[in-house]
């Protein structure tokens, strides 16, 4: 299926690229594997801040992942031109600003996670490794970076 | 020499395969590279847990990151059918759960990279970072991911 | 232009290739993908520690982080015999010692891009994920890892 068709049927709207924080660009490529540097829980004025466990709430911190997942996705679209050349996601290293004792980090990423499998079906399954940070840029509540793979 | 006798000879034996503990598969590949998803320190009913330097001592955070590890050639064996297939590791992110104050990650990890030399002998060297976690998932001791090459 | 008469431009002498502070290997390669492992923020006698925020400041902290670079460009060099066989920078992960509430990691990890984006010109650019680590090892401020392209 059409991925735009896709993302029109869940009501998915991509935000807008976010402009990059540092000297870095938004991805790269070696061979078919698509490398997207980190996205954080935010789009607009839309900010998912704070430690979890303290300030953010677990669920508040599953839409944070959700959000980086959209910004990976908007990113992704401006990089190929067609969300439509992406063969699959491949893996996402999942970063929480949990407090010193939050444990649930898995079920954090899982919001980045879903909307994955939502958007991209069977082929939406990927690795993952979720961890604690210590901190996190602007105090954003968590930071996801992906690699895809596109199709030859 | 066939790695199922090396494992043998060294008396180990592989766990089961871990349930994953969010939305996400054991393992991914893009040509010969295979991605395999962060394991914990914990097999069955054996955990290693807490922050290391306080509630878990180096010398019991690097027998955990030795279950990570024996976590992620248990998930290698399922997913290729054959550890014969593989032609070596290639890199590890090491994740510890240490106190703040925590400095030894790289004497953590060796645990995990130690077997790898074990088992795979001259073909086990790996790139490697070792990196200390704010918190891990359910206050694991440590979290291993690792990308392996398997053979054309 | 010759990566070696470009260092020299920029008054940028390699470092000696530190020695791994575990059982790792500096360097692995997949096809024309190289892994760099972890580097810190150090090189001889000067060392760049401590929590940023707190004992070591946000520029202490970004002239950490291109000590790292340098750190990971020796390495490349010795493990390619020639940095002109490098292609391009292709993404970094930069860990930072930070404060829990440092959180300005992309602006440190930027003393590593700069220094590529000085040296590789146009090709210098990068992805990268910047992230607050709870703890790093022997208490550097920074350690970074790096995937590198090499030409066909």
């Amino acid at each position: 299926m059409d991925i735009y068709e896709r993302l029109k049927e869940l009501n998915i709207q991509l935000p807008e690229v976010p402009t990059p924080t540092g000297l870095f660009k938004i991805a790269t490529q070696v061979g078919n594997t698509v490398y997207l540097s980190g996205q954080g829980s935010f789009i607009g004025d839309d900010w998912v801040k704070g430690k979890v466990g303290i300030d953010c709430s677990l669920e508040e911190a599953q839409r944070g992942a959700r959000l980086c997942m959209l910004n990976l996705l908007a990113v992704l679209d401006r990089y190929l031109g067609d969300l439509n050349r992406v063969k699959c996601p491949v893996k996402l290293l999942g970063f929480v600003n949990g407090a010193p004792d939050f444990d649930k980090q898995p079920a954090v990423i899982n919001g980045a996670s879903q909307l994955l499998l939502d958007i991209f079906g069977e082929n939406g399954g990927h690795a993952r490794s979720a961890i604690g940070a210590g901190s996190l840029p602007m105090n954003i509540a968590c930071e996801i970076e992906a690699i895809f793979e596109i199709k030859e």
